[in-house]
């Protein structure tokens, strides 16, 4: 089944995650806090990625729309925006727009102005709460954010079972997402339920130890199954 | 080869892991801040365990020590004592006590005073480094605090592959501890070095996720195999 997804974000993820989504057959959008001004960027954004405009030529079919306009489009909104400015991002779609709407959200909400990134407001909070309390209508999920972008939209990058996992309030919100992911190749039984939006807080504080074993392994196609005792 | 080890704190845990050291053929004692008090306790700490007195009648051969007793004693010392109190513990030990000794830290951190287990103080820090930036001649190594007390001491409970991580600035001693860890049942190529002591951070801030999947799976038996690409 098409949906009409609103990928909010044009960094690496955003765009890994849209084009991915588009092959599968979805109807899909990125949204831009000013469309005009990403694509008359010039330089790259960082080592890793090219500059939006020189991107989106190999991505013809690609639309670039404002925020408002993403929200409009999407019955599905994915959350790629960078976490600390998130919640600015959804401000500028606004609430009723996002009402009803799934929000498959899998930013961390980093602080990258360190030697090494961390997290912003953990512990006793997440971005995925956050953005929950923020838009009380819109029915928020929480995954992806546990795995490299390459190993989302691939999760046959690393070999044998490994695991996903969603979190939130809605079920029918998860199981739509749950779909999602398994269409990006996740299988439905690898990906676990950990509870409501609350467990985001786990998924989100699982990113100090997913940097340490991409730095001690020396790669980011790497992920984590969860094994456990038989019932 | 049998290694003196001081366990520091008389809880569940630790109680199990030197119990299980002591099987092992260790030369194991539990040091605790005032002995005869721990000793004239006769109320169960919790639901799950019995008060100290009663369960030393079991292991008669468990020499209980104040604190700076089992700093002596130690080669290895084992910080099982509540995160929230373990730099007040190792203080009344002392600094001299501890100079060239491997810490075993195994202890998260947990406020938990509210409906759920809550970290004290993680995203720019961890209980880890404070134990060492506090006594720097120690030679602390993070580990075990990512799976439940029985599944420490019995890895075999959780089956096939999964895996246990150890952090600490000072090879030798992760080296010593990973030699530990082997004899509690942990495959040496499942023990994977994530770094520096700054990496107890991604161990401490594991643990929402891990009270988040022991809620969702209904076990605390339960663990993550780390699974990345072929080099």
């Amino acid at each position: 089944m098409t949906v009409k997804i609103a990928v909010m974000g044009t960094g690496m993820v955003g765009r890994a995650i849209a084009v991915r989504l588009a092959q599968l057959g979805h109807d899909v959008v990125i949204g831009t806090r000013d469309p005009q001004q990403t694509l008359a960027r010039t330089s790259p954004e960082d080592s890793r990625t090219e500059c939006y405009a020189e991107w989106q030529r190999g991505q013809p079919s690609m639309r670039l729309v404002s925020l408002p306009e993403a929200g409009a489009h999407g019955e599905l909104v994915v959350n790629a925006t960078l976490g600390a400015s998130s919640l600015e991002a959804f401000q500028s779609v606004g609430s009723t727009k996002l009402a009803g709407k799934i929000i498959l959200d899998l930013a961390l909400p980093l602080d990258r102005s360190g030697t090494s990134p961390r997290l912003l407001f953990a512990l006793t909070d997440s971005l995925g709460e956050q953005i929950q309390r923020s838009f009380p209508e819109a029915r928020v999920v929480k995954t992806l954010c546990t795995v490299s972008a390459k190993v989302m939209i691939e999760p046959g990058r690393v070999p044998g079972r490994h695991s996903m996992f969603v979190a939130g309030d809605d079920k029918g919100a998860k199981q739509a997402v749950t779909q999602l992911l398994t269409e990006l190749g996740w299988p439905a039984q690898e990906v676990i339920d950990v509870g409501g939006i609350e467990a985001a807080r786990g998924l989100e504080m699982y990113a100090p130890l997913l940097f340490a074993l991409a730095g001690a392994l020396g790669t980011w196609d790497l992920n984590i199954a969860v094994v456990r005792a038989a019932a």
